[in-house]
């Protein structure tokens, strides 16, 4: 393995997902050393290029994770996701649309329909009118007693807002999912500041906001863990949809839903496997090199 | 002239001066249309390549304003800057170097000492071992009766913090420039909401809050108007120079200051003729083509 030092041009993709954005690096030999400040120099927005995440493109046989590449063969390709301040990732739902529209557009892949390889599994992919559908695997709403009981085993104060009862969902990631009560608008939400969740999940928790617009039909904004506000995150809509469906009872609800985040539309499918399928648009707006 | 559709591929370089940020687009042939929606696509920090403001590069023959090009022979390039919001500039004065660093890598300027063309007219800019000096033309405290007699004229209140005196500094742009008492941190300030000044001008005004560090040293955060807190702001540091010089009592002042600010370090030189020249660095990060 040959390490590329950080001086040494990059060529580069920058595309978005409703707006979760990502600097995706060809690494066709699996060569490329993306240290964290590597990663934090790319993302920086203003004195890098700026995104929420980097993907490394590798062939899944290259990598470095013995477990990913045990699944070469079925999926050709590993989406390497980092974060945007150098941490390793398991998973990201926009990401995987952005990191399949690259696949497609440079021939690596040229069917409508193949496996990627993440950190979580083999994710199946789906080109759609819109853009691609991926399947995100099984999400579960925290069963507890209490949200047997009461429906809902949380209470979420968001900053300068009343105190709202909410629901945990775990999509591989933690989620708390309020539903706002008629009348409030999700725009008089104050979420500059951290939402405070009572109990307090030790590994902090993702909050989504919802607004009922009608039958299959939500709009939310999220607080994400660690970073604040953001247009969209893809397990923040399936986490959202799958607590209204089972609020409104899972066995009539909705497979289908609509879910409206501030960077655009997402549709989240629920399988009669338990899998969530989360579609939506994926757009590549530049190419380059940077000398970071 | 001929227009250029918002889906022709553009090709832009990004770079930054003390993480100011800029998309530069090459327009040789003058031809390129830079209507507020694209500029709005292009500075958008998630669905477009994200920056402070854009910068056309175009001949000074070439430029649309008959002020500018009767320029052209002084200055070869006119730095046609636009706002992040698509609305037009006058003059950004860390552009000012990150566009001379890019006509020298591109060849288009060779000397060490050239004349650039902006709106706010011709500018000598030098290199140094640093980056870039500009002379940004003549700065003036506004020396009205309470200014001469108390050395203030404004009342500056950041939120949560203690009222302080200020004074206010034209660049070309309005400035109210406030030092802190000594003690007082700079990031104890809670520049999230826009401070308060008094008497309000109409035209509203950056805002420099000020620590000294030294003798001819300061360091500062700035609250641009319209936009929030900036890492950086040229005219912001000469102004903050330029009021810290005349508390100092200005035949006795430094000439030459170090502002440092959050996003690096600038150097500012008032001159024997009354201007002051910024001086700083001008990084190239990438360079690519967008479909903006």
């Amino acid at each position: 393995m040959v390490g590329m030092t950080a001086a040494t041009a990059l060529r580069f993709t920058k595309g978005h997902g409703t707006e979760n954005d990502f600097v995706l690096v060809p690494d066709p030999e699996g060569e490329l050393v993306l240290d964290p400040a590597r990663v934090r120099a790319l993302t920086d927005r203003r004195a890098g290029i700026g995104a929420d995440g980097v993907i490394r493109v590798v062939p899944t046989s290259l990598a470095a994770e013995p477990e990913v590449r045990a699944q070469a063969g079925e999926a050709a390709w590993f989406m390497d996701y980092r974060n945007a301040d150098g941490s390793i990732a398991q998973m990201c739902g926009n990401g995987t649309r952005v990191f399949a529209a690259y696949l497609r557009r440079e021939g690596l892949e040229s069917a409508d329909s193949f496996a990627i390889a993440t950190r979580a599994g083999v994710r199946q992919v789906n080109a759609t009118p819109q853009g691609y559908a991926v399947d995100l695997g099984r999400a579960r709403v925290d069963e507890s007693d209490d949200a047997r009981r009461t429906g809902f085993n949380a209470v979420v104060h968001s900053h300068g807002g009343p105190e709202l009862p909410g629901l945990r969902v775990d999509v591989g990631n933690p989620h708390t999912v309020v539903v706002l009560p008629p009348g409030t608008a999700l725009d008089t939400l104050d979420l500059g500041v951290v939402p405070h969740v009572a109990p307090t999940p030790s590994e902090g928790t993702n909050v989504e906001f919802v607004h009922l617009v009608g039958p299959g039909h939500i709009a939310m904004r999220v607080y994400e863990r660690g970073v604040g506000e953001t247009r969209s995150c893809g397990t923040g809509a399936v986490a959202a949809a799958l607590a209204t469906r089972w609020w409104e009872g899972p066995d009539e609800g909705n497979r289908r839903w609509i879910v409206d985040v501030p960077g655009g539309r997402l549709t989240v499918t629920h399988t009669l496997e338990g899998t969530a399928v989360l579609a939506g648009p994926a757009v590549l707006v530049a190419d380059g090199v940077c000398e970071l």
